[in-house]
């Protein structure tokens, strides 16, 4: 394994992946209020909406109402989620407002094909496309990839074929490439084997992990990324969102519980863990209901002390 | 670190720390019933109750009618939670009906006294004397101790000090020496220096870890310790009991959770997953409220495959 890193970076997704999950729409006011909160952080990334049919991503379809309304911070990214070309001129008519876009797709055919109805070579190249003209408005570019460590209709994921397609993205241009453990299958043994591969691989662009607490195993794949020298990683405030699939099951893990795992191993995050409680605090308030996030909970180790 | 141990040895604690944290007093037939379904899991090791006062513990006052009630199974070794001489004695009259004892401290003086009023070296030395008579009657020994990697009233635990009672609970006879992270304040790079001192200089008893999930950390610091050598674990199915404080917050990291993550490493555990989960859906039926378990919402890994 490699030494842990000194510090790490955390892009917050939960106000597109989060608040996308929600069977209740979040009102936009909300939504801005929470994003400029989570800006007040110390987060330096953070996913605010996507682009994606309204009809079908209702929940999103006030994307261009929360790029305008949000307080643009210094130092703090923002990105958007572009699932293809049409999506990406969207998203360029508020251009001005975001710094990155993110495009996916899964590793996986049937996870694909459920997801936005192509074949996997459908959708890379149609990212092999959409990515040059993202980087032609002075995007930068994250390509992430769905089903990285398992797919819940098809089972294992060959490694080569992620790697293959991140390779691809990365070609096309993508400065980061995102492996998402979407329905929580991964285990610690497998995300260490697989970031070697990947950074032996892949040493000329950014790597993210994006792992879901599904079965409780979230942070312990985040420490196995962090022993192979991962410091790139998405999370979501209030563990909101992640395809929680059966009812009940969690999603995405939490920021703050990545956040205070994280710098109680004395790795720097960047983040005041107390700002990001409030927010996520607010954004129970907010939606009604006790959220998954266990430091929101339990609060901070050191309120112990 | 050292290489992952190829198979482990896990202690299920639920049937003590769970039934005694649930406020409503489960009926001494259900208990009963729910020890002899994890008996048929693979466990080999359960703590099935304590001899504790029964006007501070009234959940566990059955604990002479649990064990002349559960089945005994060849493989698996049932223990009781000991606090004295006192407790062990009362034990003692069930003397066929269990193969080991548990005998507990808090390493930090302010959590001792407030759990069992006495000082840490009161406490020490009354089990100095206790655990030779429980090595007279035959019963195999293990010591824990309680705060072992962070203290709720004094913050951080010297490792020095937890060491110190560590050796001595091995002079003293224990066969084994378990580690509790009391309210979820451990942080796995803690955890890798603490085993690695640790098995340095305890290199002859078994060291066994006892991790909560408190702020989502409890499976990391499986895999921390998993790392650094260690093979026993102690854990409660359905995520039940374990000092949740405040209300809400998780405690013991759950049986499943631990068991399906090692699984998937490729660690023998011996248990039956399946099993395991229709005993935690079983005292879900019987709770009457959703348990905080992972595996228990989401399924095991490869019901997806």
């Amino acid at each position: 394994m490699a030494d842990l890193p000194k510090s790490v970076r955390i892009r917050e997704v939960g106000p597109r992946d989060g608040f996308q999950n929600e069977p209740e729409i979040i009102a936009t006011e909300d939504k801005i209020r929470l994003i400029d909160m989570l800006s007040e952080t110390g987060l330096k990334r953070m996913e605010v909406t996507s682009f994606v049919r309204p009809d079908v991503i209702p929940q999103l379809a006030d994307g261009p109402e929360v790029l305008a309304g949000i307080e643009r911070r210094d130092g703090v990214s923002f990105s958007v989620l572009i699932p293809n070309m049409k999506g990406l001129e969207k998203a360029l008519e508020h251009r001005d407002r975001f710094d990155e876009v993110s495009v996916f797709l899964s590793a996986s055919e049937t996870h694909n094909m459920k997801n936005v109805n192509r074949t996997v070579e459908e959708s890379i190249s149609g990212l092999e496309e959409t990515i040059p003209v993202a980087l032609e408005a002075g995007l930068r570019c994250e390509g992430v990839i769905a089903t990285a460590f398992g797919c819940p209709y098809e089972g294992e994921v060959p490694v080569e074929n992620v790697l293959t397609l991140a390779g691809r993205l990365r070609d096309a241009g993508c400065h980061e490439v995102g492996f998402g453990d979407t329905t929580g299958m991964a285990n610690p043994v497998q995300v260490r084997r697989f970031f070697r591969e990947a950074r032996g691989r892949l040493d000329d662009v950014e790597l993210t992990a994006h792992f879901h607490d599904t079965r409780g195993q979230g942070l312990a794949n985040v420490l196995a990324a962090l022993d192979e020298g991962i410091d790139s990683f998405e999370s979501s405030f209030g563990e909101l969102g992640g395809c929680p699939v059966p009812a009940g099951a969690t999603g995405n893990v939490a920021s703050e519980d990545v956040i205070s795992m994280i710098g109680e191993m004395g790795i720097e995050t960047g983040v005041d863990l107390r700002k990001l409680l409030e927010a996520s605090a607010e954004a129970q308030r907010i939606l009604g209901r006790p959220l998954g996030s266990h430091v929101l909970k339990a609060g901070p180790v050191d309120w112990q002390r």
